[in-house]
């Protein structure tokens, strides 16, 4: 597709991310049960549950754009994902491992927080604010994933400072 | 090379954001001379100069370990400069060319973001301050980066609708 608008971009750029969520879907319990602290496995398949939501509203962007939900491979997250695998097949350590699934899940948290906050400034900007209203309540779901992931890195530190 | 450590993990993954620094300092470049917008252009070029003193900040706390810098293929990067490049390559028009480098900058910071803030933490709990020191002041140069470009972001969004 041609990109000539912004619209267009917005398009495209909805296509990635869609990709990129119905990828976490199916990639995020690999990462939970390769977690060996319970809270970080549970953290992550409540994430999950959550991604299901993200997809769900992104096809309601679309639709109220009149448009049908399509994905575009997203490089991007395919990069993300390709790294977190290496941490999982490449640690035996728990502890170690555990600590490079924080910091993998944070940088994939990372991309979507870029990428939301902008869909929903073209949202705004292109007159959609209920489309910019879907995307503000992933965004802040997104921050704050990567909030929880961040304390559960630090209680992480303390425990294997104590131990 | 086998990860056993938490200090493993610290190396592995200082290695793959040398990587990632040092091919944004050939990257920048081209997304800058895309760039319509004089302001842009220039953040860019701005933020390329202070990548290239991430880069020897890296190569500092490579020292401080006793360490040789060296790099590892960074997936993520890769992915993120792919998308980075087809926005280049198929927008014609200056000012949506313009919206998509703004938000493909922004992943990039992103990725760094979230990066850095590991890699200050683990260097803490490894006991390496002067480390982590060097490692907050390119989060922070990061965070101020992506700030810089939403601001920009905005002032162009308002820039079309004056149009």
């Amino acid at each position: 597709m041609a990109i000539k608008s912004l619209e267009d971009l917005f398009v495209e750029t909805l296509k990635d991310i869609y990709y990129a969520e119905k990828k976490l879907v199916k990639s995020l319990p690999k990462m939970s049960k390769a977690a060996s602290d319970e809270k970080l496995s549970e953290l992550i398949m409540e994430h999950c549950a959550e991604t299901e939501e993200h997809v769900k509203r992104i096809e309601r962007v679309f639709d109220l754009m009149g448009k049908k939900p399509s994905s575009k491979k997203c490089e991007a997250l395919e990069g993300l994902l390709k790294e977190a695998n290496s941490v999982i097949d490449e640690i035996e350590d728990e502890t170690v491992c555990d600590a490079g699934i924080v910091s993998s899940a944070q940088t994939v948290e990372h991309y979507e927080i870029a990428r939301y906050g902008t869909l929903a400034a073209w949202a705004r900007e292109l007159g959609m604010e209920e489309a910019a209203e879907l995307l503000d309540t992933t965004l802040d779901e997104e921050k704050a994933a990567d909030q929880k992931l961040s304390a559960l890195g630090e209680s992480e530190e303390n425990q294997r400072a104590a131990a």
